[in-house]
């Protein structure tokens, strides 16, 4: 167990230092590459926000002593996103140790009419987390401080700086695991996951954040305390508040605290990594699975050729079976009985080898190997870094129609891109489509979207699945959702943030129709 | 397989004879016995509506030709609630087809500013579902129709107006199963379940509808349709509007169209039902059948000596096991292998014996027979009726403090109930708490009230966990939620329902800090 510990710790480190470590050492480099958002989209207005002061400074010095980061070299990681696509000039970071800081803070700009970016992580991907001016950085990164954890009804109490990965070691101990998991789990910070509904590996089995959170603490812009931290599993008393924030994205509050259901530690875990020739087999083994599989079945996760050799050939891992067929599949089971699951997967694999579904594969339950072939996954992102520029695009689509978007897109810029990849979380109907070029490129830009958009709107799809609007994909928001749903949503924020002050240009549509 | 459908369905129509084919006969019986909710609280004022006119029914039968109910016998049904505990006065029930004509029908009440209450199976139990004064009721009963059902992603869309026992029925042909179900399913409307956030017995495996409900179709007060109709598992898109109606009791929108992710059907299912001697043991049972079940665990629930006499006193059932115990478990497991599932079962069921935390017991895996186990817990609920009245209490409380509160209320109320029984969801800490008496009394009532609810909130409880607050307990919100939240609700409320004509007296206390 030790040394499998060792390895996964190596493995998710990676995103650690890429977003954190070695922030020092790509600080000139983001300076000099990244353009400014600003000046990439020209067109775009400032909102009539005031401008910080020295006055500003100093009234955030006394609420936050030694707190307040101002030098210009210490911003720059976070005014840039991790995909490096995105960059604010923020003159102030402000780092709050407790909500009564974070009210204190958002009442302050709130009257001032100071605009404010909140940040956990810096992990998202949709540019929703830096700010796009000259916002206020708010970083949850001090408050990181696990207030409970019941054993018996398996409920987590903790702040929102939490990073993902140390909650999952602290439940662990208590034989419990958090309801998600993802690739950034190294460093993204629960509160982020929340603020954006965060998806992941483990969806297929213990469902989405709205069911498996259980309270919430929040602060509106107002600098009011919403407290909904209930720790009960069922509570019918009033509208659901909470769930409104879960997906929010920072605009309507600052998520806290939160209270999570924590899922039992299963026993017993089975990785198979499978070749199949044609995406109809991929979804053939899915439906089976569910089937064979049942209530052991915790994720179902699929990998084109091209992901396949950025594995290969940009991040040099070795794939754990011959790295020629058309598509891969990684299933994992979880279950409280090692016997009972090899048994159920062991049948069910034969089943899919004899009906000719799966043509090669290999099954590992040694922590491991099964940390291994999960790495392969979950680096593409990574691995997908090194083209350049990476176009990323995590959409929904019906299963029917799920993997024609990428043969579509494939087509649509060939010649215009280095790669087009597809994988993802089939069982969640989610797909990632990644293209990537040496540098950004308008040209690609253009024949991507809205073309892509439309493709998925065409095909009843959603054009963010997992990864939200953030700044990049607010305008695309009626290929997903109805005017009339749009227009609660701009009720709901007139409501709660009445000046506009939290997260601007993230999330509502430039134009409400 | 057939015969034991047969019992099942025996069971469930229980209910659809006291609601719905008994009507007839009951009603001269309602109107002797129940008195009119005004009546039984002087107190409370009918609000600034409209009184509806003649021009009013006329309009109303232009818009659903044959489909306005206005004979007063054939109102006592949509105005008495299940429990015989409040009763309106309305002089009109409508029953549209279809969206358009709930939209119609809406956009005239508001307009006239003439109040409304949507009624599904009025199987509600904190009189939610029916008028307090002379609101119209909105039948769902007519919107009935199953849209499609996507075998491989388990999705089904359907109208409100489906009771959930047929929707059950219809998923099971393709091998799925309803994330909920309920004593009630014999009657209850899905869009009533969603509106108040229905429980259950499956929700300690399958979570809440806050989770599995991947779309809504809401119309609003206004008439307009909020269409959020989606039928993808992620999709990140902006604020999840429709988890503003879950558990909005009718009071923001009526809901008319939802779609629900159906979990695969188990191969295998086994109940135990058990004698212990104390309720420490009871937990201790909980903790280790989360172990040593897993995965396979769907339901744990508990029934106290006092419900058990319902079952053999009232209902003449006779009890699986000796009926001399202080407590009693009955435990579910559903798996997708039918020998895995009883090896775990058996193993987990030997050592709980073996250790003493388990008396007595059996174990059933025919069909038939865990029908009836599961009859003697379900139908307590009405057993309890046999009494006479019934004071309904439905908490949570953490489990460290559960059953104190049935001792505390059975020592208080000596001498002026019949029986105060303790049973429920244990997995969920949700606790269904009832007294008796031979007919309603207000010094019970009074002995009764505040105290259980200052008693669960002292323990940081919810003063109720699945019932909803209806009519009859949002006067207790404060109990259960802080004042910033139901601030934030009242302001949810104001925004879409403007003239408040939505459920009026419901959910929303009567004063606001």
């Amino acid at each position: 167990m030790k040394t499998s510990y060792a390895l996964r710790r190596l493995l998710s480190n990676n995103y650690s230092l890429q977003c954190q470590t070695k922030r020092t050492f790509y600080r000139s480099f983001l300076r000099q590459t990244v353009p400014l958002t600003s000046v990439r989209y020209p067109n775009l207005k400032r909102g009539g926000y005031s401008a910080l002061t020295d006055k500003d400074l100093s009234v955030f010095e006394k609420l936050i002593p030694g707190r307040v980061l101002t030098g210009s070299s210490e911003l720059d990681g976070y005014n840039t996103d991790w995909l490096k696509t995105c960059r604010g000039s923020s003159q102030v970071v402000l780092r709050p140790k407790n909500t009564e800081e974070v009210s204190a803070i958002l009442k302050y700009c709130n009257e001032r009419k100071l605009a404010v970016v909140p940040q956990g992580g810096n992990t998202g991907l949709v540019g929703g987390s830096v700010p796009v001016f000259d916002e206020i950085v708010v970083s949850t990164q001090l408050m990181n401080q696990i207030i409970s954890l019941d054993e018996i009804s398996g409920t987590l109490v903790c702040e929102a700086g939490c990073i993902l990965g140390n909650l999952s070691d602290h439940v662990a101990e208590s034989n419990l695991i958090m309801p998600l998991d993802l690739g950034a789990k190294g460093s993204c910070h629960i509160g982020g996951n929340l603020a954006t509904n965060a998806g992941g590996l483990r969806l297929l089995r213990y469902g989405s954040l709205h069911g498996s959170v259980l309270g919430l603490e929040t602060v509106l812009a107002s600098g009011e305390v919403v407290d909904c931290l209930s720790t009960l599993r069922k509570d019918n008393t009033g509208y659901d508040v909470k769930q409104l924030f879960i997906g929010s994205e920072g605009t309507l509050g600052l998520i806290t605290k939160a209270s999570i259901l924590c899922p039992q530690k299963p026993n017993a875990v089975n990785v198979a990594f499978l070749g199949c020739d044609s995406f109809e087999r991929v979804l053939d083994i899915f439906k089976e699975s569910k089937m064979k599989l049942g209530e052991i079945l915790s994720a179902f996760e699929f990998l084109d050729a091209d992901a396949i050799a950025v594995a290969r050939d940009n991040l040099k891992l070795s794939i754990p079976i011959d790295d020629t067929f058309p598509f891969y599949v990684l299933i994992e089971s979880s279950g409280s009985d090692g016997t009972h699951d090899e048994e159920k997967m062991n049948g069910f694999l034969e089943d899919m080898m004899n009906r000719g579904y799966v043509i090669d594969g290999t099954v590992a339950s040694e922590p491991a190997k099964i940390q291994y072939i999960w790495s392969v996954r979950e680096r593409i992102a990574e691995g997908l870094m090194h083209d350049g520029y990476c176009y990323k695009y995590d959409v929904s689509i019906p299963l029917s129609h799920y993997y024609g978007l990428v043969e579509a897109v494939r087509e649509r810029t060939q010649g215009n891109t280095t790669r087009v990849i597809g994988y993802g979380h089939v069982g969640d109907s989610n797909l990632h489509l990644n293209a990537t070029s040496p540098e950004y490129s308008q040209t690609t830009m253009d024949l991507l979207e809205p073309f892509l958009y439309d493709w998925v709107a065409k095909h009843r799809g959603s054009i963010s699945a997992e990864h939200g609007l953030g700044f990049k994909k607010r305008d695309f928001i009626y290929h997903s959702k109805s005017e009339s749903a749009v227009r609660i949503m701009n009720q709901m924020k007139l409501v709660l943030d009445p000046n506009g002050i939290l997260n601007p240009y993230k999330l509502l549509p430039t134009v409400v129709r």
